[in-house]
Order: structure tokens, then sequence, then C-alpha cells
């Protein structure tokens, strides 16, 4: 099987924990789900911290810097900061894996605003106060089905 | 309660049927969630048939007819070719639920493809073999969540 | 005194409601000043009304309909729904005064962000749990200056 | 508690003394508010000087060097130039605080315009002659909100 | 000789007064020269009110009025608002003349800013406070050479 | 007082004399009002051949070299070539000081065209067959004002 | 043989000169070619005046107008002012024979740039003081070819 | 008299032959002209080898590497590929000569596709059976002209 | 079965034959394939005249007007100019099919051109001397496969 | 013959392993049909394993690695991760090859769209379930034809 790896030279804009964690992941041969199996977090949630798009608090970094076999200050001077999100991925996506994700904004965004106002009234879901996960169906005919689920916090804008 | 409406100025391009469909919502004050029920669809689903986004099968028309009243005929004539999707949303999305649904994809997008790869091989999440459904739920500080699923058929690349 | 109006053939985009408001606005001859006083809320938060990127409640439209003598079933129609917002600005702003904000974003956007996370951690200041006001002040030199206020709830990254 | 750091290989446009500023408040671990207070200024405009987008004065340079140990011809020769505003921020903003500040500009840009217009007449809030600063508040249940203002003098248009 | 008309198929988005005031102007045969003088302003200006850059006074409405033979009340009416700037030129231009301009910009910018900085300190040109004019001149060789003048207050970033 | 200065991370498109020059104006600590004077050109001319915007003749390229303290041979090499001018300047600008050049094309572009065409008839003014100047002016109120002259030879259109 | 057309639909923002010259073209079925015949002017410059991109002259009206039988104050009222030129072609092209041209442009650019700066120094060939022309060439085994040349004067950048 | 260069900091993305070939052409102080009399090529193929846009055959290596002092097997491993054109411009051009030929394009691309389609029918002149050369012409006035002939076949778009 | 329709307020560009055609096949309710069969040529080919992308020659107009009831004048008053190609589709395509097609340029672009330059050398397919197909295969587990067929003849780049 | 090498010079962003792969083929003198043949899979999946558009199986990394005189775990370290697809291809495209490609998609992509969905119905050919295959067709006159085929499994919107 293969494991998710990282080329710096198609990402020169991520933080340099990235090329870091990447490089420690493939020698170590773990996988998301392990590694976020050892330090307590969401799978995906462990891999934007990867991709510098999430903070690692205190503990995650010495969970990492253990599981991971990377000297402890090396990554806190690395982790320390706040992620500067965002840099990843180039919009609209390339990659088609990402795009899909895109096209669904793009085809459903509308019917979801219409249905979440009629439920919820004006405001947004957070992206903020908010979690996802990743799931993986198998249905009778042996198709495998890919589950994603968003839940975000219900902000309803301020009346002033 | 609120209900969604469109006003045709600011979505000058979207089918005619959008038009007709919303104006007879307004004047009957249906939510999607009734209309939903009643045509025996997702409400995610019915509001992109609103929004041109999705196709409505013969049924779906009579029963869209009968229920928001509009003479048949009309309905039949505007739904009956096939979706030009893609026309609703204006990316990056300005308007700020719909963003923040692009910022997930912005923020966490490589962090499911790793995830999604690791799972299930080289291939992508279909957006077409796919259905979505949004929910509510209310914490015990009764704060208000919004869970949005997306779930599509994991289609791996072909080898040749 | 000018005050402030809304050309339609510059702002086709805009809801109806808004060639609506600002008509009535002109014929009579009010301020925001005078309208927010009226309608007890925000000067920007009524012109945001004005401009479809605010929600005017039940009491708003009865009052704004009063005072501006516009048939409350036209504006109920016009402001049933929920807004659309994000379509009234063009970005890059091209108007001179909107760009200012805009460079202000553009120039200081990364002193926020490292002040705010040293101030309140990880997380954002929201747009939407969010009240804004504008003052005028004048020096002892008899310069005015613009203060304008931006209040938002903080709201951390959720840890998944 | 986390401080504000950069990477520079996020970063490469920005100017050298980015780099060099930022490594040695990392060493020091200074946050942005001792820092400010050490050479008088405000907050913002501090880390500003530390994103390439404000001027150090001679002062300011003299004050920086010796809070932070960076040999003072180096800085001189770092920050001795004009700065090159304008290239930190990537517009529109992917991080996600940054962003929401643009979209306040982008929602409320013509209220904002209508408002000021009205009160101050033809002309704009200068971003020159600006001030800007971020406070915190709590309320009374215990939730943070972040306070930013803008100050800037009114410039009406010339007349010719 | 030639007039500058408008044709409005060409510029959907600008004020309804620029179609009244054009319209006039063609009809009266006036040169922006002639219309300048009669309301005593830089013919620039009174381009740029055509144009529904530039506010016009109270006045000016009454003399442009009475000069093209508009009936006072319409251009009121039109011109009674604040200019809603920056509509006019699609940026980057195509229109030759135009483009001519915006190369300039884009060629000499930062010599400019070097040869300002070096001369004023730290600070910008107020396009605000700002007059501008064309003048002709005719060399021995009987060339014609269009002169442009810009004149803007010198505005340096405030201390904070 | 300070001096412009080069930032090469900055500008990592800019041709190599422009940090050969600037970095030997740095450290013989000349303005560009000296640098112009001592080789007869345009401050502005000057500064565009530093930032690879303007040709430096041989003469110009013996003077550089002499009073800037670098090996002929070395600044002939670089200089040698025809200027691939554009690269300085990223469109539209965010340097705050280019973009109220811009500001000023995109406000009043369509008001220079009017007034130019009914002077000169149907062409351009050459952005070629060009000089521009950069003037300091300080009015009665100490007030410091910066005035730009563009004078270009009038082209117009050919007839064929 | 087919003669060029204009489906207004497909360029809403052309002057209206153009739905005039074109429909009357249509109804007369003349080419191109007998028009500039007839007006002594060339093929590629007649085209143009009718996509309004060329300037017509007074007598280029008056025979315009009796060849296509458009009554000649109409002709004089569209076509009086100057060419606001740039608006009839997208950029890029996506109509295949023009993208072809872009693509030379493309491709061959900075080659056309040094041989020109080697046969003629530092400087443009102009498109203002510029004619162009096009011709049909058959070879010997019946292949056609088309033949376009560009002819402007070369204008040195000015010193100073 | 000056010789086209490369500034390979001005153009990272050119493929490394060029920075080969015009280091040697700097060296051996030969034009265009010299160097495609030499290998028996127009002058705008000759440089666009030089600008990776054309491709050199093993007889053009060898002449070039005998000619520039190249050693042949560095040559043929920098030439041997195909070249991957379109990447010396970027489009719209900034740089000014080849912006007017850019404007050109512009300017006159559907009066160039009405006059060919009315001359060859429906189809394109390609830009692949294609050569092109530059011209100097100088008028009894003592004025130089650049003429640029382009000459494509023409294709006719297939019935199927 | 449903038929293809066009909804001309989603493509308000699309020349005035376009919903001729569409309307008169609606109405008809015929297919592509039909049609194509009808006047001999392919279904691609066929449904590109409906969009304007094709010449319909004038044997075609007759055999369109016959079949679908429309008067053969007006047909061929909307239909005798040259195709204005290239305004159906936005590009990046919103329209996932459309996408897909895009996707594929994207992701296969450099491996076509790879493989074709070493079995035909330097040049292109074209897209002018060719012609395309859709054909259906269904395979041994009754899934639906999609072919499409792509053959332009292979230009080679002219050595001059 | 000539054979497609990889300047990296021109890719700055393709994977590592692009660079190990072309650098050991260009040694080897090997056609990717040569190439194909050996780890028996086809031309175009081939080539784009080695542009990062496609995965390689752990055989495929023996067989390239023995071919190609590559160290096994160098090709293994390379290749082992997943593709992260589309960053060969910056669109639109400017090589002239890959340009006709997307032309075809620009001019026929709402053909496809139209006789796809008659065919098949609501959905899309997918762009993952799919192969590609290039052919060499010379017809009786000797001109050499490229038929490029596409076949992708039909799925259809899922109903829900």
């Amino acid at each position: 099987m293969s494991l998710a790896t990282l080329d710096t030279s198609q990402h020169p804009n991520l933080p340099s924990a990235s090329a870091t964690l990447f490089k420690a992941k493939a020698a170590k041969k773990f996988s998301f789900e392990q590694i976020a199996q050892h330090i307590g977090r969401n799978e995906v949630a462990t891999a934007a911290i990867f991709y510098g798009q999430a903070k690692a608090s205190p503990e995650d970094i010495t969970n990492l810097a253990s599981l991971l076999g990377i000297p402890q200050e090396v990554l806190e001077d690395q982790l320390n900061g706040f992620p500067d999100r965002g840099k990843s991925v180039e919009m609209p996506p390339k990659e088609p894996l990402i795009y899909r994700l895109y096209e669904i904004v793009q085809n459903y965004g509308y019917a979801y605003k219409a249905v979440l106002n009629e439920k919820f009234g004006d405001g947004i879901m957070s992206a903020i106060s908010f979690s996802t996960k990743v799931e993986k169906e198998t249905d009778a005919d042996g198709n495998n089905w890919a589950v994603i689920t968003l839940r975000g916090k219900w902000l309803p804008f301020s009346r002033f």
C-alpha cells in the first residue's frame, strides 16, 4: 500500500515543518491513521497539521516528535507559530480529487445556502468552530464510498 | 420564519425554470423541506433543481407542478432538457455562507486527499455518483450545529 | 448637503429592494442617519440593508415602509428572503473610498493576524458575530477624521 | 502561549529585514506587545515594521537592535530604505483571519461609502494619514471580542 | 473637427447622467473646452463629471443645465448623489490612448516612487487632494506634444 | 534622510544590473538627484535605469561606473542589451504610492481621452517619444505638493 | 460565397454604428473588398471602421452612406465621435482565427523584439503610425496562403 | 551598436539552451543577422531558437556550435528535444514593443477575420505552416519603418 | 427520453441562430442523431452548428429549414456569415461534463505532446483540418462507455 | 529523430521523479513507445508517469528502474506517493500543441455535452475510469493524421 508523501518541488510554499514531518513519516512508513491514533486526533486534522493548515498543541508536538523520531526542539521551532493557512491548494484546484470537492461547492452552493437558511435563519456554518472526518463504506456490490462529514457551529448574523 | 427566495436581478444567468419555481414557492409559502417531502427527494437535491443544478424526472415535474400550482406543460418545457450546471455560484464565492464551504476545500483539500488516498488508493470521490444532505444538531448549551454529509463513490484511476 | 443615491445602471446586480429603497429615500430626502434613528439600527447596518447586505427584520420592514412611504407588501416581497451578500463591491474595488479600506487589509493584514494571534490564540475575528460603526471626529486644527470600528467575536479553531 | 513567527518559505517576497527581525523575536521570545512597548509604538505598527509594511525611524532601529540583539548596522542596512508595501498579502486573501477583514470590505464597502459621504461629503478616509489599533474585550459570558479601530483623516476631493 | 461623444452600448455601466450630458453636448456641438470655460472648471474635471468621475456642485448643475438645455431638475436628480468612481475604464485598459498612460505607470512606477520618496520621505502623492490639466504644445518642427500635469498633495504615512 | 534602496528578495525578476547599481548607490549614499546631476539626465530617467526600465548610453555607463565605483566592464556587461521593460510593477499595483498613479488613470482615463481627442484629433500621446519629471512645491501653509509632468508626442492614427 | 456579418447578440458592446453598417452591408450583399474600393481605403481599415476600431472621415461617412443606403445623418451621428478602440476582441481571444495571431505574438514576441532592437535600436514599432494589409497567394500546388503585412513607424525611446 | 542579450533573472523559465546561446552570442558579439546568415535561416527564426520557440535541426546545432564556440554535445543535449513553446512572453505583454503587436491583434482582430473569411472562406491562417520576417524601410523624410510580414497557409475548417 | 435544449438566459452570447434552431428542435422533438442523419453530417458537427461553432453550407441550411420547419430565409439570414467561434464555453468550464474534457487536457497535455512529437516530429495536431465523433459502448457488465475520437491533420512547423 | 526531453528550468513544479526519469530516458535514448512496450502500458500513460500525472505500480517501478538504469530505491522513493496531478500544464495552455486540444474543448464542449446527454442521459464521461491512446494514420496523399481516442465510463448523476 502506498502512503501519502510530499514532493517539496511541487509545494514550494508550504511551511518548513511540512518537509520535516513528511520526510519522517515516509522514513517510518506510518499512515495518517496510525499517526492520528497515536496523537489522539482526527486523521484529517493530523494531515492538516502536516500541510500547515492546523495548529499542533505542545502535546501534539511532543507526541509527533517521539513517534516520528524528530528532535523535539526542531519540531517546536517549526510548529511554534500560528498556521498561515490557505497556501496549500491553488484555486481553482487542478488536482482532480480536490477539484471534485470544489465542484460540489460550485454546483450545490446555493442549494446548501437555501436549505441552511430555511433551517437556521440568516447566518453561516462556521469553518472555524468546525470539525470534519472521512469514512469508508463498502456497499453490497463491493463498491467503496467515501463519506466526508462537515460539522460547523451555526453563527447567526448579529443585528446591530 | 423567512423562506429562501430568488431575486432574478441578482442571478441573471439561471435557467428560466428557476424564476418559475421560486415565484411559485414564494406564493405558496413552502419551505424546501415541505417541497422535498412532497416529491420524495432530499432537500438539497430539491433546492438544486430550483437552481438548475439537478435534473427533475418526469414524475418530479408532475409533482412540482401540482404542488406549486404551475401549469405542467410550462414546467415540462422549462425542465425538459439537461441541466447546464455550474452557472449559479461565481468562484471564488462572494456569498459568506458559500465562501466558508469553499474555504474548507481550500484549507483541508490536501488533507482530504492524503487521507482518502491512504484509505482507498489512487482515485477520487465522485461528485456525480454522489449524494449529500444537511442536518441540524443542537448541543447541550443550546448551540446549533450544521452537519453536511458528502457521500461519493470511490473511483480508482484506470490503469492503461 | 448631498445624500447617497443609487444609480441602478451602475449596479445592475443589486436586489430589486435596493432600487425601491433608494428611490424612496431620494424622494423623501432622508439621510441614513435619519432612517437609522427611525428604525433603531446602526447607520452602517441600515445602509447595508439598502445595498442588500443585511437582513431586515419584519419590524424593520414595517418601519421602513411607513417612514419611506413604500407599500408594506411591496417591501415584504422584496426583503422577505435571505440576503445574497457580496454582489455590491467588485474586488479589487475600483471605487477610491472602498479601495482604501481594501488597501488597509492588504497592507496590515498580517500585522493584524500576528497581533490578534498573540492576544487571542489561533482563531479568527468573526465577520458574522460582528458589528461596526462609523464616527466623525474633528481635531483642534479643524481637520475631520473618520473612525471605523470593527467588533467581532473571537472564534478559536476547534481542536478535532 | 505561542508567538507569531515567520516561515520564509511561505513568504519568499518579504524584505530581508523580516527574516532578521522575526528570527530574533523568536529567539528572545518577545511578543509584539512587549516589543511595541519597548519602542513606544502601537502593536499593529510594530508588526507592520516586521512585515515590511511600515517605516522604522532611526530611533526605532536603535531600539529594535538593542532589544532584539541584532547588530545595529545590519538592521540599518535592511531597514534604511522606504517600505515597498503590499507584498505580504495575496489578494483575495487565502488566510482565514485576513479573509474575514477582506469580506467586511466586500460586504459593507458601499454601506461605509454611503454613510461616510453623507457625514463628510465627497472624499475618502485616508489610509496614509491613518492609524489603527487592536483591542480585546471579554463580555459577561466570558466570550472574547476583537475590536479593530481604523482612524483616517478625511480627504475631500479637490475641486479643479 | 470631431467632438467626444458617448455610445452607451459601449459603456453600459456609466451613470444615467453620462447619457444625458453627452447627448446634450452632441446636440449643442460644444467642446469640453467650451463647457469648462462656461462652468469655470478645468477641462479634465469637466469631462470627468460627464463620465461620472467627479462631483458637480449645485452651481455646476445649474450652469450645465442652462448651457446644455437640460431641465435642471433632471440633472439635479441624476447628479445629486456622490460619484461612484472607477467604473468607466476596464483595467488593464484596452483603449490605446488610455493604455499608454497605464504603461507609463507600469514602466516608471518604481522610478517615481524612488524619486518621490527621496524628495519627500515615506508617503504618497494624493489622488484626492489632486488636480490635473492637459496642455498642447507645438514644437519648431510642427510636431504636437501633449503635456499632462498631475499635482497632488504629499501625504506622509502617520507614525503610530 | 533615507535613500531609495532595493531589496532583491522583493524584486526577484529585475535585471542583474539593478542589484549592482542599487548596492553601489547604498554604499556611496547617493540620492537619485545627485546621480542624475552627475550623468546629466533627469532623476526619473536615472531611477528608471536602475530599475531596468530605461536604456543607459555608453556614456551613461562610464559615468555611472566611475561615480558609483563599479568596474566598468561589469556594468557594460549588465547594461549592454536592450531593456526588457515592464517587469518591475505588478499590475494592479499593490504599492500605495504607485497605486494612486494607477487610480488616476482608472478614474480620469476617459476624461483625458475626451479632452485630448478634442484638442488633437484621433490619436494617442506617445509613451515612447516621451519624457517626464517630478517637482516639489510647498504652498503658503507649508504643505508639500508633488507635481508630475508627462510630456509625449502626439501621434495621429494613420489613415490607410 | 459568404460575407462577413455581425450578430449583435454576440457583440453587445460594439458601437451602434457597427449594427447599422453591418445590417446595410448584408442587405446590399457587399464584400469589404467592394466597400473598400468604393471609399478608397484598405480592406482591413474598412472592416475596422465597421467594428468601431478606426475613424471614418467625413468623406468616408458620405461615401459609406451613399453606397450602403444609410441616411447620412444617421451615420454621422453614430460615427462622429472618436473610436473607443479595443472592445471588440476579448483577450486571450477565443476565436480560432484571431487566436492564431495572438499565438504568433506569444511565441515570437521576444524574437521580434531582439531582431527589431538590433536593427533599429531601443524603441518600438508604432501601432498608431501604422498600416496593415491582407493578401492572398496561391502556390504551385494550389494551396492558399494568407499574407498579413504590418508596417509601423519606428519610435526610438526619448532620452531625458 | 547594442546587441540583444538575455538576463536570466528576468526570464527564469526559458530553457537552459537560451542561457548558453545568449551568453556565447554576447561573448562573440554577433548580431542575429550575422548568426542567421551563417546558419542559413531567417533572423526571426534564429532569435526564436535562442528563446526556445523554434526547433534547431541537427545541422543548425552544428552550425551554431561552431560559430558560437559552444561544445557541440552541450548544445545537442540542450536543443535535442522539442521546443516547449509559449513560455517567453507573459500575456498580456508588459514589454512595450511586444504590447504593440498584441494591441494590433486586439484592435484589428475582427477586421482581419472578416477580410480573411471573405477572401478565403471559413478557416484560419496557420501559425504553424507559417513564416515571418522583419524588414527595415527608410522613407524620404528619413523616418524608419518596421515591416513585419506574416505568411501562413490557409486552413479551411473540415466538413464532417 | 430527454433532448438537449437551449435556455437562452443561460447563454446570452450565442448567435441568434442558436435560439431559432433549438426552439424548432424542441418543437419537433428531434434528437441530434436524427437531425444529423437528415443533413448527412456528424452528430457533433450538427450540434456545433446549433451552438454557432460550425458553418452550415447552403445545402445544410435548406435541409435544416425543411426538417425543422423554419422559413428558409430566416435561417439563411442567421447562418449566412462566418461562425464567431469560442463564445459558448466559459473557461475554465464550470459545467461538469465539459470540465472533465478540460481536465483531460490539463492532466495529459504534456503526455500527448511528448508522444505526438516522438511519433510525428515538431508540430501540432490541427483543430481545423479536424473531425471528431462520439460513440457509445456497453461492456459485458452492462456499463456504458463514451468514446470520443479526435482526428486532426498533423502540421509540422515550417522551417524558415 | 528527436526524443521528448525535460528542461527542468521550464517546469520547476514537476515532481522530482520527472527529472530522474527524463534524464535517464535521454541518456538511454529510449522513445516512449519503447518504454511503454517494456513496461506493458500505453504510451500516453507512460509519458503521464514521467510528468507525474499517473501512478506507477510497484511492478512499473521495477521495470522502469531496470530499463532506465536508475537505482530502484531512488525511483521507489520518488514514485511511492500518490500523484499530485494537474501541475504540468498552465491553463489556458500557451504551448501550441496543447492549446489546440484546449481549443477543441472550448469550441465543441457544448456539442459534446448535447450529443452525450442525448445518447446516455444526464451524467458525465469519467476522466478517471478512463483510458486514452494516440495513433498515427497516413492518408493516400501522404498526409499524416493524429488520432486521439478518449474512452471514459459513463457516470449518471445519482438521484437523491
